[in-house]
């Protein structure tokens, strides 16, 4: 049983439309009117010790970040405001008073960063291990908010930053390289990552966008997503995703290959989005010089495919990568 | 460190003002303005295995329920109605799929039964152990809100139903008797309870209550937290305490004190409520007969008192009970 059939018998179970609900279970957030001028969105992260992050290396801190940072990437994916952050906060009987203070400080830091307030929760034990869950709540404009459903056959797919850092990231940690300084950035990307909150918003107001994920589960799953919500599907091009020559150094180094880093690796927060090859250079000028990257296009035949161009005069057959990456039930 | 020592550190950590928030960490649910005619309701609960329920004697499908009723409690302890639900759910890599598939049911049931649709969460492993977080949102009119807050000195304390129904039953699955068909009841109180939610509509409607809460630590503590919110204290007459018949032959069966199972006991999601003396009759109207109980009054002497009356001739000393009952932290 994998993570897509869980939350279909959910999803059956549920009735999604009516009283207001535009959207339930099927997008980086729910959203639905309150007959204010704007549509609320709500989603909801949960973060399991040993499962998502090992104390033995996560600094409090920045599991504190982390915890509100992969919340405020959904909202942002669908082109809204983080507005307000409900935590549950499951401890076990030997909790430090410590790691509480730390986390909350940079669960604190990072309200703050992203503007949206702690306004409620629960407290309560656990046997063993630490369970964090936050739901986050948002706004946007009606007709601002970016759906994964949405994408349209020949339409550019971008993304944002490089593929692959935070899977390096958590590798490096296990191997107990937390405090290695030539590798800090891949180990933050991993701890403490940093959503795209900004661009977000003015690829959002700007109208010139299709359809907006963000990257959790990893590019090749993620970009199933939008395929399978849009009705279409998508060929990257291998040689155009965007890793950084770091993350191609430490896979060598450990033994991984890149591309499968940046395809399957998750926890990118990075924002993956289709839109019309007529707004490309209107994109372009949205974001800092080479933040964003073209890496392939949408196209009517379903299922994500992969596609290497010609090697030595010979071309490639593409490869089926749907939903290739990061499954928490995957047997 | 006690749970309201780890609220308190979230609490001075938010910031709990200004864009639309009305009520942050403190009450029943978090009260936000979002531009419409009503005010929103958001609240948080979480029920970790083998700490708030044993599958061993606790049925997939009550759980389900349970887990929708308790969140369902909060909104109606505001006098809110409930409208979206919100899962997060653990589940550790040997769970059963007939015991998601009722458990799925289970929560499906009840969120028809309150009418609030399941419009998104998160799915994710667990190492060991199932964890149950559910969000529930629900919206109310800014007028008819009812807070802890808003207790006065003098008014009549009153609760609804009978009290340690659920913290007997509780102790019943513990021995083995889920089954038993005598105490029914009783099991039924602690694995599906079912919120007052017609009532606390009611309630709230009538313009008569001045503050309410839902009974989940307990009596005594959550007295208590009406008490704190409110700058004022209580006194109960511990010979008005509604406690039935079989709770009262389970405490004797079971070696317990009715008494404390009524103070302390928890988990009995009735309401709790203070209003003037002047709307007595009016508020018993509201009910069936014998549902609400006045049970003693608001004074001006923070803290709150148990009161015995007179036995034998003699005036027993009232006993201190503030924030006697369930706290997951304490030492």
């Amino acid at each position: 049983m994998n993570e897509r059939e869980i939350i279909s018998i959910f999803d059956k179970l549920s009735r999604n439309k009516g009283r207001g609900l535009v959207q339930g279970i099927g997008d980086d957030c729910a959203v639905f009117k309150t007959g204010g001028d704007e549509l609320w969105l709500v989603t909801m992260d949960t973060l399991v010790e040993t499962i998502h992050f090992n104390n033995d290396w996560h600094p409090p801190f920045k599991l504190g970040w982390k915890s509100v940072a992969v919340n405020v990437s959904d909202i942002a994916a669908m082109g809204g405001n983080p507005t307000y952050a409900f935590l549950s906060l499951a401890l076990p009987p030997d909790f430090s008073r410590q790691w509480l203070a730390e986390f909350s400080r940079g669960l604190a830091a990072a309200c703050r960063e992203y503007d949206c307030f702690l306004a409620g929760g629960d407290t309560v034990r656990s046997s063993e291990g630490i369970m964090i869950t936050l739901t986050v709540m948002g706004h946007a404009a009606e007709d601002k908010i970016l759906y994964r459903s949405n994408a349209l056959s020949g339409d550019d797919i971008w993304v944002s930053g490089t593929l692959g850092s935070a899977a390096a990231g958590l590798d490096l940690c296990k191997r107990g390289r937390v405090d290695d300084g030539s590798v800090a950035p891949l180990v933050e990307a991993h701890c403490a990552p940093k959503p795209r909150l900004d661009l977000a918003r003015r690829l959002a107001t700007s109208g010139l966008v299709n359809a907006m994920i963000d990257l959790s589960d990893g590019l090749a799953s993620d970009l199933a997503h939008i395929c399978n919500q849009s009705s279409a599907g998508a060929v990257i091009q291998a040689d155009l995703l965007p890793i950084s020559g770091m993350v191609r150094d430490v896979a060598v180094e450990l033994g991984k290959d890149p591309l499968h880093l940046a395809l399957a690796g998750g926890e990118d927060y990075e924002l993956l989005f289709t839109a019309p090859a007529r707004n490309r250079n209107e994109i372009v000028s949205l974001a800092d010089t080479g933040l964003l990257t073209r890496i392939g296009n949408m196209e009517k035949r379903p299922g994500v495919r992969l596609s290497f161009g010609i090697s030595g005069g010979k071309s490639l057959p593409p490869k089926d990568i749907t939903f290739l990456g990061f499954d928490h039930f995957k047997e």
